[in-house]
């Protein structure tokens, strides 16, 4: 019987988790994962039983689980598509971050092809919060990237790019061609595991 | 001659970093943070050079020199007041995420009292962004936090918490009630450095 192959372990970070549907989300995210030669572990997998308990300590086992399921990833693969304001979600922002304190490759991809630069004017100039309109004077980020400095080169220095593309329709969240091509990226990283 | 106090080294996260004045901000938070006991790192005290770069080499060069300020610090400070949209800025997120990993206490202060769910609920509303309007199925964090629980449990569990206080009048940025909160949470953590 032949050794069972080394499949790089990949956490599947993004704003699908808040989806009516995140569970078949994340399946499928595994399902193209497993395709490339790479084991999907998506925050959900826990599959914690959480009914009993009170929104405290629902919030800590859940941020507990994750942690620990970070940990035991090589790599992680982030959604930066705008979430309710100019930038990614915040909680994946802070996964990137924990994976590149760990010296683990991150990718990401995001489904609009503006920069950071064009996003925050529009945001500025909404009435979204009063916080937005009463600082006209604050710098916006000018350096060509998709995102926040800190996110976009830990990317680059990881050997990827931020993948974008243009996704309309409704499909902003869930469109997975920036996925594959983040996977295309890792394998690159991780080679002889394309399946 | 007695032997020089050790100082243990706090990084200063936030948005401030875009204020046209944050070279000054930053230096009265390190004045702050030095009364409390603390060494300060701002994340512009490298004095970076960028002069004669191009963009690309600029953003690198900064997340090169936040990263290692990272490394080199005991705790970090992060003002979580929204920035943008419902969330914090992406770029303090990560850094929160990346001291986490690296098993640093995080604190945190948000510069408004609201909760997570009543400010996603205004961004979902107005028209700062398609994305958001797009999407009216998507589940909003309900667990009575300031932030996404990633961010805010690992606030909990480094022993602080996050600081609330209503600030308005255009200091929602520079206010920094919260910051000297914060600090005092650390003192608790680092017990023997008041001065």
């Amino acid at each position: 019987m032949p050794a069972a192959k080394f499949r790089p372990r990949v956490y599947l970070a993004g704003p699908e988790v808040f989806l009516p549907n995140a569970r078949e989300v994340g399946a499928e995210k595994c399902r193209i994962a497993a395709e490339a030669g790479f084991k999907g572990v998506f925050p959900l997998d826990n599959a914690l039983d959480l009914a009993d308990l009170g929104k405290a300590e629902q919030a800590r086992r859940i941020s507990q689980a994750n942690e620990g399921l970070m940990r035991l990833c090589d790599a992680l693969i982030a959604n930066l598509t705008p979430f309710r304001g100019a930038s990614m979600d915040a909680g994946t922002a802070f996964e990137v971050g924990f994976m590149r304190a760990l010296g683990r490759p991150v990718a990401g991809y995001t489904n609009t092809p503006h920069d950071y630069l064009e996003r925050a004017k529009l945001v500025r100039t909404g009435p979204a919060l009063p916080f937005d309109a009463d600082h006209p004077h604050v710098e916006i980020e000018d350096f060509d990237l998709a995102e926040n400095l800190m996110i976009e080169i830990a990317i680059r220095e990881s050997g990827c790019s931020v993948v974008r593309n243009r996704v309309g329709g409704g499909h902003e969240m869930t469109d997975l061609t920036g996925f594959r091509q983040c996977l295309a990226e890792l394998q690159r990283l991780f080679p002889g595991q394309a399946p």
